[in-house]
C-alpha cells in the first residue's frame, strides 16, 4: 500500500470504531470515586493545557468557583492565592477522559455523568451543564446551583439509574437528531426523552419524595440538561479512534477561552494549537460582543463525532438561539460533507431525506478545501464573575489543520 | 359594507377567535361525568353523523368493541344484535363538543381529557389515543387496553393533574412545533413534553407506586399519547369560531370512513358531506392499499385549526411514516397558505424562518384555487376486528367545500 492507501484505511478504521461508538450511562458520581487520575487539589478544565496565569476571564472565574466549592479556599481572594502560588493542579479534562462545558471545570466532588462505550469498553465523564459557574461566575447562587447538584440532584439520578438500569444513549441521540436538536446547543429533545427515561427510575429509586420532586423539576425545566450525556457519549465515541496509525481523522477539538486545539488520530497525544476566535452570536440582553469572551470549552466533542453545527441543518429551531437562515443552516451540513469521511448510518436526519450525519473530520480536506469545522457555542463574558452571556457559530481556525497536517507529514513522510 | 367586506370582516373575526384560543387540560373523567348529553347505552363517534348500516368496517368493529367494553353485551354477536335493533344511541362526537381518534367511539365508562379554552370559558372532550379499538379491534387484548386506561392511566393522570393543578396546552403545542411534531401523526415531542410535565404531578399524587410507575411507561413509550389533546385542543380552539354571521371559515373537518364532512362558520349547523377518500401511505408489513378503509376520524381537526398537514414543513420526521420527501412536505405548508387567512401569531415554524402556522380555511379560496386541505393521517382496515395497518396523506374532498360554498350563496346572497 503507498500512503495513501494506507490513509484510506486508517481513515476508514478510525471512522468505524465511532459509527460502532455505543454509548451508555452507567453511573453518576462524583469525580473522585470515578475518573482515574482525579485527586484532591486537583481541577480539570475545558480545552488545551493552559496554567493558571494565561487563562481567559471566565475560565479563571470558573476555577474560583470551583476552589470555592471545594472550600479549599474561604474567599475568591485567597482562591487566587492559591492558584497564583501553584497550590492547585490545573490539568485539561481530555487529559483524564474527561469533557467540561464551557470552562468545564471538575474536581474531586464534583459529580459527573460516568458513559460508557459498550462496543469497546473504555469510559468517559463529563460534568453537568448550568448556566453560571461553567461561564465563570462564582457568586454564592452559582456556588448553590453546584451544592444543589451535588447533595439533591446527581445523587437521585443516581439511585434512579440503579434502581431502572443503566440507560444507552444512542437512541435518545438518534431521535433527538429527528426532533430538531443538534446535540450542542438545542437539546429541548433529548432533555425531554432523558426525563421521561429517569422518571420512572426516580418513582423506584429509594429517595425522598422532595428529592424526587426537585429533581423530577429540574428534568422538566432544564432543556440543556442532555448537553452533559451527549458531551460523555461525544467523548466515548471519538476515544477508540484514537491511535489508529496513519489516520488524518481529527479525535478532539476543544477551546479554554485563549486556545483552540485538535488532536489526531494518527498522531497520538500532541495537540495542535492557535489562539481561540471569536463567536459570531446573539446576545442576552444587556451583553454585546465586546463583553465576549474568546471560543471556549469541551463541547465541540459533539461536532467531531458529527453533531452541533454538522447537523445544523436538522435542527432550524436553534437558529432563534445562534441566528441565520434555515437555508444557511441547510448549508453548513452540506458543507460539512466536505471535510468528512463518511455518514451515520445511525444518527440521520429527516430534513435531509434521512440521510446520515457528517462524521470524521479528515485534516487533509480541511486544509484542501479551506473549509473549516462549523461548531455551535455558548457565549461566555471575558472578565470572571458573569453567567453566560450569549450564544452563536464559530469556525475552528485552520491554523490548527495546518499546524497537523505538518506534523503529520514530519511523522508519515519524513518532510 | 357589501357583502365581500362582510365576509372579510367576518373571517378576521373567525381566525381572531382561534388565534386567541388557550387551550388548558383542567381534568381526565369518565365521559358521564362531564360530557354534556352523555348517557347510557349512547356510543358517540367521529365523523359526520351516520347510522350502523352505513358505517365502514372500522368503526363498526370499535363500536362493538365499545358496548363490549361497556358490558351492554357479552358477544360481539350479541353487541352487533343490539346495534342492529337500535338499543344503542349513535351520535357524532361533534354533536358533543367532542372530538375521538379514527373511529373515535366514546361511552358513558370510556374516560375522556377535558380540555377548557380559558378565552372563551368553553370546553372540549377527546379519548385517549391507542392502536387497536380505535382502528376496529374488538379483540380482548383491545378490550383490556381500554380497562387499563380506565383503571390505572387516565385515575392516575387525574390525580396527577389535581395534584400539580391544570395544564396550560398552549406553550406544549408551540414547542413541539419547533420540535418536528406536526401535532397529528407525529407527537415525539409533545408526548414527551406532556410526559415530563405530569411525572410532577404522579410523584405528588396519592397513588400506589405501582400505578405511578405504570403510568410513567405509558407516558415514556406513548409517542402518540399527545394526539388525544393535541385534538382536543384543536376543538376547544374551533368551537369558538363556529357561528360568525358571514364567515366563510371552516370550523371542523372529520371522516367517519364513509363520508367525510366540514362545517363552516357562517353556516350555522349543518353538514357538507361527501364519500370519504381514500389515504395515500405506507402499511404495517403483512397490510396492503387493498386492505386499507377510507379516510376516518375527527383528528382533521388538528388541520381545521392550521396544525397536521398544514405545518408537515416543519415536521419532516414524520415522512417515515407516511412517506414523500422534505421538499414535497415543504410544498404543501406553502400550498396551504393559499388556501387559509392568517398565519398564526404563537404557532411558528424554525423551517420557515419561524413564520406562523396557516390558519383558517375559507372555502371560497379552496374552491377559487382547486386546492384542499392536505390532511395526514393513519389508515385503518376496511373490514372490522383489525388494529392500525398504516398511515399516509389524504385530500379533502372538493365536493365538501362546493357544497358548501352553494348553500353560503343560498343562505347569504339568495342564490
Amino acid at each position: 500500500m503507498d500512503i495513501k492507501q494506507k490513509i484510506e484505511a486508517a481513515n476508514q478504521t478510525a471512522v468505524k470504531r465511532m459509527i460502532d461508538g455505543d454509548p451508555v450511562l452507567v453511573d453518576i458520581a462524583p469525580a473522585i470515586e470515578v475518573i482515574p487520575g482525579m485527586k484532591d487539589k486537583m481541577i480539570t478544565h475545558s480545552g488545551p493545557p493552559i496554567p493558571w496565569n494565561r487563562m481567559c476571564g471566565a475560565q479563571r472565574g470558573a476555577i474560583i468557583g470551583q476552589v470555592l466549592y471545594e472550600q479549599w479556599a474561604k474567599t475568591p481572594e485567597k482562591a487566587v492565592a492559591m492558584l497564583e502560588n501553584g497550590e492547585i493542579i490545573l490539568e485539561p479534562n481530555h487529559h483524564y477522559q474527561t469533557v467540561g462545558p464551557m470552562a468545564g471545570t471538575i474536581s474531586a466532588n464534583a459529580w459527573v455523568y460516568v458513559v460508557e462505550n459498550k462496543a469497546f469498553g473504555n469510559r468517559a465523564y463529563c460534568r453537568q451543564v448550568e448556566g453560571a459557574q461553567q461561564f465563570g461566575d462564582y457568586s454564592e447562587a452559582a456556588l448553590d446551583g453546584l451544592r444543589k447538584w451535588r447533595d439533591v440532584f446527581a445523587p437521585s439520578l443516581r439511585a434512579a439509574l440503579k434502581a431502572e438500569g443503566e440507560l444507552p444513549l444512542k437512541p435518545i441521540i438518534a431521535q433527538a437528531l429527528q426532533m430538531g436538536d443538534e446535540l450542542h446547543n438545542r437539546h429541548s429533545a433529548s432533555s425531554a426523552l432523558f426525563g421521561n427515561a429517569m422518571a420512572v427510575g426516580l418513582a423506584k429509586a429509594d429517595i425522598s419524595t422532595q428529592d424526587q420532586i426537585s429533581t423530577l423539576y429540574l428534568l422538566k425545566n432544564h432543556n440543556l440538561i442532555f448537553l452533559g450525556l451527549a458531551m460523555a457519549a461525544g467523548k466515548a465515541i471519538a476515544d477508540p479512534a484514537r491511535d489508529v496509525e496513519y489516520s488524518t481523522i481529527v479525535t478532539a477539538m476543544c477551546r479554554n477561552g485563549t486556545e483552540f486545539g485538535i488532536r489526531v488520530s494518527g498522531l497520538g497525544d500532541s495537540w495542535f494549537t492557535t489562539p481561540a476566535p471569536s463567536v459570531d452570536g446573539l446576545y442576552v440582553p444587556g451583553y454585546s460582543a465586546q463583553d465576549a469572551g474568546l471560543d471556549m470549552g469541551d463541547s465541540a466533542i459533539t461536532e467531531t463525532v458529527g453533531w452541533g453545527g454538522f447537523v445544523l441543518g436538522g435542527a432550524p429551531g436553534i437558529l432563534s438561539l445562534v441566528g441565520g437562515t434555515p437555508d444557511e443552516a441547510l448549508g453548513y451540513t452540506r458543507e460539512m460533507k466536505n471535510i468528512t469521511t463518511a455518514t451515520h448510518p445511525f444518527y440521520r436526519m429527516p430534513a435531509f431525506s434521512f440521510a446520515g450525519a457528517p462524521l470524521g473530520i479528515d485534516i487533509r480536506k480541511v486544509v484542501q478545501t479551506g473549509v473549516t469545522p462549523i461548531i455551535d457555542t455558548a457565549i461566555a463574558h471575558k472578565d470572571p464573575g458573569y453567567p453566560k452571556i450569549g450564544a452563536g457559530l464559530v469556525r475552528a481556525p485552520m491554523e490548527c489543520f495546518v499546524q497537523a497536517l505538518k506534523a503529520y507529514s514530519h511523522k508519515y513522510q519524513g518532510v
